[in-house]
């Protein structure tokens, strides 16, 4: 049996990862008649909906409340924004016929929703003694992409984007929202093993519409950069495009401020990516369909297999006793193997082999999915010993993600360096700067990389560190990376 | 304080339901730019979540698998089976426009999806052995609706759209999965307390596509029947069209059988017109996002209220551990008869009431919506009777909501009394009839209803029972009713 490894995936990621989403069943891509849309198959909308509810679970906790609004916005809803609709035209799709008869307006298929949510916080909200308010909803969104699209990490149908958009009465508290944003995130992708940076995106490279932009980012197994979450402070500028004044603590009446921040499919695309190994996938315990298999193997003597089964069932009972979602594979035509290697493949945390050994001696032989080392225990300690796996797994998959992006950040005071070390390794470089727009654009066409941004929270440049291209006393990192 | 009246939704059901919608922030309707379609507000998102939390529950009990396919259909696709395009080309939402450049194929929005599922299962399922699967999504579907659009009942984004798609190896099959998405929905509709009718409708009426459609309706306040489920056996017709076939027990290829099943937002339409009243929402406590809520009463002595506050929390404390979702409105700003008017119009099932009397004695007051019977208890006691109340509350409303449907069914011999049953209560009346389609068209002239289809299962008629339009003897008898 090939022992997992990592190595494969850097000569041949994204193999690997089509492979994988097939292999266990997430997201049937490639076969859809329209390009950039797939299928999220059974056990890949299981995942999905885990990787949401920890989402869910957070944001309600946080005075969040859920909503939906609709998924078409006419055409002068989109473009009251003027720098929004100017980011957006470009690649959004339009409806323009219902039935044989052409539609009086266009309608966009919400490529976000900022527009229609500000146009309806406008009629809900009089008073800032009705703010903060925190909405959000997890929908489909919809860019007509000219990119390459890719399953799950580039599509034309984003099947679920999680936008939350928040409404206050000051400036200050729209910061406060910000960073509450991204403690949220943190925690997220805590919860997922998912390591991340936190970057302020560039003035020029900001969402369309916002004050600023701050974005997670995680590096993948080929070492290019993954963005995974943004956090806009839209400041006064969508309140104002459509009107919303709100009567303020002064008494006098004022536009409010607000914030929106997403995160999308592509959190379980890193999630699948960032544990996965040669077999398929590796899952986080707390997000695997199934936690815990059990594999009954039949015994040369046959007339011992019935018996195998039976304790096969008493495992299966102790374990759901235990509230572990657990299944028992018994189907009689397939052989032990082909299990592991079905089972293996879609990433199920703890496998548990009874055959007759086990069963003369009261035991159970425990395979972790992430190292496939072997530990056998007595029957009655199972659950236990299932729980202490399950959280040794998500620990190691913990470090050994972050030790993985860790060594792939660097800053170098030369182009020269920071290029050798994005050639070695990818992932994330930082160059001293100056701040200006031009020297930015010159330190990313050296490297043949993307400006990411600069580091978040805000980190002044030390004394004397210069700009390697203008060379001009720096003020801050610049971040640069290959990016997807 | 007006007492709960049902009488009053006879006279203007259609304002009352608007009224209910908007004052208990159900549904944000009639002030979205594009026509049919409105805005899930977070409390009536909770009720929604919760209503298809049951749907849920039960589908994935008995074997069903959320997935999630595309909403955009591309024209041929959905041309596939000549009968269902047919049903579906006039009310069809079309995609034509990527940012600025046309497409090189229309995309319809999804007005359902037998097209693409069963094009994915012609390359998922090979062989009968991998039968039956069964599948489902909730999504949002669209029809570009000519009728009057109405909240919930009649949208043109209809957000919450579950639809189930089964294969199966026979005809026989198909049709114990037919019974058995009766019974899902016999159980639904249950949990919900919506009282229901099943028939077959009638051919000319079937789903486009199907060998036949068995549908639930239920009867509104204002006398009208509401569908609000179907049940398809689809037959072989879009395994034909997609040239899906499987190898089957027998050795030989053969194309598989079909069933696809529905309900709606208007489910959620059902449950609030079906128990609300004056006040607004009655909702049953399972789906009531709110089960109770504690209402301080200021004593006339001020500095007693601290320790009315403290009781109350006590209240709250004791109905949380016993897993309640209860809520302690301690508004200081706003006075108890507003607090009632409040959650009262949210349907909020047990109102728990505390004052200087209760904090004396030991005890709460306890009202219950439906009939705002007060009741007085001790506080040890109240998880305890808030559960009991709950179970009241849930089996009056069946009780009452089933008698209001019985009593608005009725079998006739003659147009003429079918007609006086009609006027006089609404609902749906039965009349023998000949099983042609021209009698039933007659019929339904004369009655100005329209025909909703047979009993099912299947009646034939008694012995001499005569269709009234062509005096032939009659195999089963007519229903017909108005309709939304």
């Amino acid at each position: 049996m090939p022992r997992p490894s990592r190595e494969r995936w850097q000569r041949s990621f994204s193999e690997w990862f089509d492979w994988a989403l097939m292999r266990a069943e997430i997201y049937d891509y490639g076969r859809y008649p329209v390009k950039g849309m797939g299928i999220w198959m059974p056990y890949g909308f299981q995942i999905r909906k885990r990787v949401f509810d920890i989402v869910r679970e957070l944001l309600d906790s946080t005075g969040h409340e859920e909503v939906l609004f609709p998924l078409l916005i006419p055409e002068w809803m989109l473009a009251k924004e003027a720098e929004h609709v100017k980011g957006f035209e470009n690649e959004v799709y339009w409806v323009t016929h219902g039935g044989l008869e052409p539609l009086d307006q266009k309608l966009a298929l919400r490529p976000t929703s900022e527009t229609p949510i500000t146009y309806y916080e406008s009629m809900w909200i009089q008073s800032y003694k009705q703010l903060p308010r925190k909405f959000y909803q997890v929908v489909s969104t919809f860019r007509y992409e000219t990119k390459a699209t890719r399953p799950l990490i580039r599509l034309r149908e984003i099947t679920s984007f999680k936008e939350a958009h928040t409404v206050h009465e000051s400036f200050e508290d729209a910061e406060r929202q910000v960073s509450e944003a991204i403690d949220l995130y943190r925690k997220i992708f805590e919860r997922l093993g998912i390591p991340y940076l936190i970057s302020r995106r560039p003035d020029w490279d900001k969402f369309a519409g916002a004050l600023y932009t701050i974005a997670f980012d995680t590096i993948m197994p080929d070492g290019k950069i993954l963005q995974i979450g943004t956090v806009h402070n839209l400041g006064q500028n969508f309140t104002k495009a459509f009107k919303f004044r709100i009567q303020g603590r002064d008494e006098y009446f004022d536009y409010p401020w607000q914030t929106s921040y997403g995160i999308s499919d592509r959190v379980v695309a890193a999630v699948i990516s960032m544990h996965g190994d040669d077999l398929g996938l590796v899952l986080p315990p707390e997000i695997a369909p199934v936690q815990a298999v059990i594999i009954p193997i039949p015994a040369k003597d046959p007339s011992v297999d019935p018996k195998i089964i039976d304790y096969a069932k008493d495992a299966l009972r102790s374990l759901q006793e235990s509230l572990f979602r657990v299944k028992l594979d018994d189907r009689p035509d397939v052989t032990p193997g082909e299990k592991y290697y079905y089972w293996d493949s879609r990433g199920v945390p703890v496998r548990v082999e009874i055959g007759r050994r086990e069963l003369d001696s009261g035991t159970v032989t425990l395979v972790r999915r992430d190292t496939l080392e072997r530990k056998t225990v007595r029957l009655q300690e199972l659950p236990e010993e299932v729980r202490n796996l399950m959280s040794q797994i998500y620990d190691s998959l913990y470090r050994r993600s972050w030790e993985y992006l860790r060594q792939r950040v660097s800053r170098h005071a030369s182009v020269e360096e920071a290029s050798k070390a994005l050639a070695e390794r990818g992932g994330m470089v930082e160059l001293p700067w100056c701040g200006k727009e031009e020297c930015a654009n010159k330190m990313a066409e050296a490297l043949q990389a993307k400006v990411i941004g600069t580091p978040w929270p805000t980190e002044p440049a030390r004394e004397g560190d210069r700009c390697p291209v203008c060379g001009s006393s720096a003020v801050t990192y610049l971040r640069l990376a290959k990016q997807y």
